[in-house]
């Protein structure tokens, strides 16, 4: 057994199973605590409730706690594992929550035989908790999960497969456009996957000005096009009107590739074809679409990112997931809405271009970073991603009308 | 406002809502540490747990993790106020179970139209936990769940309005019994309610020996007997052959009176009426069936417990369930049989024989207490509590072949 395998189980088995555990926030040391947090005393907060439902925000620990919710159909990139060999990872998101915005969080993992019946489950538990974190659902479900979910559900729900992962993508790719000199608008996208990753980047680079006719999204069989008559309802959202069949055909004069696909499925003679300056975002982890040290080779004048740390310009939903919620849920926000994410984007944007936290130099082991091609995405241990993105989301949950608090309560 | 009530509602809002919170149980501080608990190391805990479902137990949280779940149908005393209204209640049981038996326990408050709605949905999640406590559900709904979900669960299912009540008043009666020197086989038994604990209540304390035809259950109508045909299954059960149709008809003669009704329904005069030496159980909270007061002013030779702190001979619940969980889920238990709940109310009993600790003393305000009239049931501080129970009633899992580890894992 590789070592480093044999440090991760000993990490999730020693001392004790897991990594996360429940703690008491209120003394309960004397009769009289007792008498306070249990009967006789907590009929009081338990009257309060039935009056008036907002009052679980002020009696119970419901305004700061997430539930993240899996059912294991796509875990990690290993597959539909069933939902009990996703309690590790939803465990793991839990504690990346409390680790980085403070927030209470919980794993719930859910078996089911039907979609329809994975969304009663979650819709009925719902009311427990300040926000839902679903994870690791597959595509097509996924989509109509989170849709169905957000409808029924009085409290943020938010897919961070789809949206955590487009977030960071989108705040990397507009800086990245902005050092290469080029425009979102009239950009030539090719994105390599059709997955629940992939069509919410592509949904928020159109949010944030790209043009759905210019993106080319391939799958399996290749270029989604108007003429294909296997498209689920998600990819017949980007069939192109267009003749090109293959990778190589749309790479020609492409400006950004963003793989959320394979590995190695982006040859380098194919990433010669794309245009001055190109930009890739090769996300396949831990293995990318291409490799770093042969994309560079090849062309010079690149941008590249990918999900891993050992490479500049890390897409990791950390970056996103924790504080977007910290947002949402400091201004009880009934919904993460667009405003909230691209709000969140430009949150991420703006903090790669101010000078860098001495902690954060050390811990990425870098002797600087600045502004540019190798830093266009914060580091996940950077200090101001909290306070600076959850105060913008709040912010825009305030100005989208989604808010029910009209600022943040969390200082 | 009353002070208490005030204080009760401070306790729950200040500094922080609620009174339970989510801690991170190993190391998160390095990058290294994240890539243990999240991308990439999680991966392998999930693949042992694929291969293995037991895995769960030794990479996740899941063998230490209690889920305290209700509708919020019979929210304590105070009825049906709907899911949300009971979390400060199942909230305050998580507390508890961490505080006294070391249990990560977290609430969840399910909305569901039917009843299988309820029992489908607690199933689809149950896979999450070690063990599963309802709570504050009403009869006879409970019934139906609690049996359904004992099937469909690998995992303990515990009423504990049912069991933990009727745990904790067997062993107060048996020692009651025992002062009094009578007999539960032979003991005419009187009980005034015939809701989820009563019926609980009555069913253990014939495990415990007393003889099903001795037994006189009342609800709103009367005495349940066999020529009713308003009865439900669970009442059906307790249907006397008898032509009593009064408490006063029953009381004549009887040697145990257990209340779970309401305040002041046994009058003085028909206490009067019981047979030499008589035990009452008045466990009405916060009013009594009867106050203790008045019930030793007619009857000199009476023992008495009641649910109040303030009077001796407390039946309180959370003398039980947290150590009857922490005894299951120490040698990974199936389910919470009868053998174990017979063996939870002998460590119960024997406790009270043996020297008290000082502590308990200090906690208590009392002077002494040895086992006799006023002490037959321990206190909830006593420090002793958890380790004798979870052993027995770990010892009895093992015995009764629903463990599933040979020895207690929890040292």
């Amino acid at each position: 057994m590789s070592d480093f395998r044999q440090r991760a189980l000993d990490y999730h088995a020693k001392p004790t199973p897991g990594k996360i555990r429940v703690e008491l926030s209120k003394p309960a040391d004397s009769v009289d605590d007792l008498a306070l947090a249990y009967s006789p005393g907590v009929a009081e907060p338990v009257r309060e409730i039935a009056e008036d439902a907002d009052n679980a925000y002020k009696y119970t620990g419901k305004g700061n706690l997430v539930a993240v919710i899996s059912n294991g159909t796509a875990i990690l990139g290993l597959g539909n594992l069933g939902p009990l060999a996703s309690k590790p990872v939803m465990e793991g998101k839990a504690l990346l929550f409390k680790r980085f915005a403070g927030l209470d969080a919980i794993d719930i993992e859910v078996k089911h035989r039907t979609t329809e019946e994975f969304i009663n489950t979650v819709a009925n538990i719902a009311d427990t908790f300040g926000g839902i974190n679903l994870e690791d659902i597959k595509a097509p479900e996924c989509f109509e999960i989170e849709q169905e979910l957000i409808k029924r559900c009085k409290i943020p729900v938010f897919h961070d497969d789809q949206h955590g992962t487009a977030i960071v993508t989108a705040a990397g790719m507009l800086n990245a456009l902005e050092i290469q000199g080029k425009n979102i608008e009239s950009a030539k996208i090719v994105c390599m996957g059709a997955g629940a990753a992939a069509v919410a980047c592509m949904e928020l680079l159109i949010k944030c000005g790209a043009q759905r006719e210019r993106i080319y999204m391939l799958d399996r069989k290749g270029v989604i096009h108007t003429r294909r008559e296997d498209l689920t309802e998600h990819k017949k959202l980007f069939a192109n009107n267009t003749d090109k069949r293959t990778l190589e055909d749309v790479m020609e004069g492409a400006d950004i590739f963003v793989g959320v696909s394979g590995p190695d499925v982006l040859p380098p003679e194919t990433l010669a074809l794309m245009a001055e300056n190109p930009i890739v975002f090769a996300c396949s982890n831990p293995d990318p679409e291409i490799k770093p040290e042969l994309a560079h080779e090849v062309r010079k004048d690149l941008i590249m990112a990918t999900g891993r740390s050992d490479y500049p310009n890390q897409v990791n939903n950390v970056l996103c997931f924790p504080f977007i919620f910290r947002g949402a849920l400091d201004v009880r926000a009934t919904a993460i809405n667009d405003e909230m994410k691209v709000a969140a984007v430009e949150a991420l944007r703006s903090i790669t271009k101010e000078p860098v936290p001495e902690e954060v130099l050390a811990a990425s082991k870098s002797d600087s970073l600045t502004f540019g091609k190798e830093y266009i995405i914060p580091k996940p241990m950077d200090p101001r991603l909290c306070e600076r993105i959850a105060t913008a989301v709040s912010k825009a949950a305030i100005e989208s009308g989604v808010a029910r608090l009209p600022e943040s309560a969390s200082e």
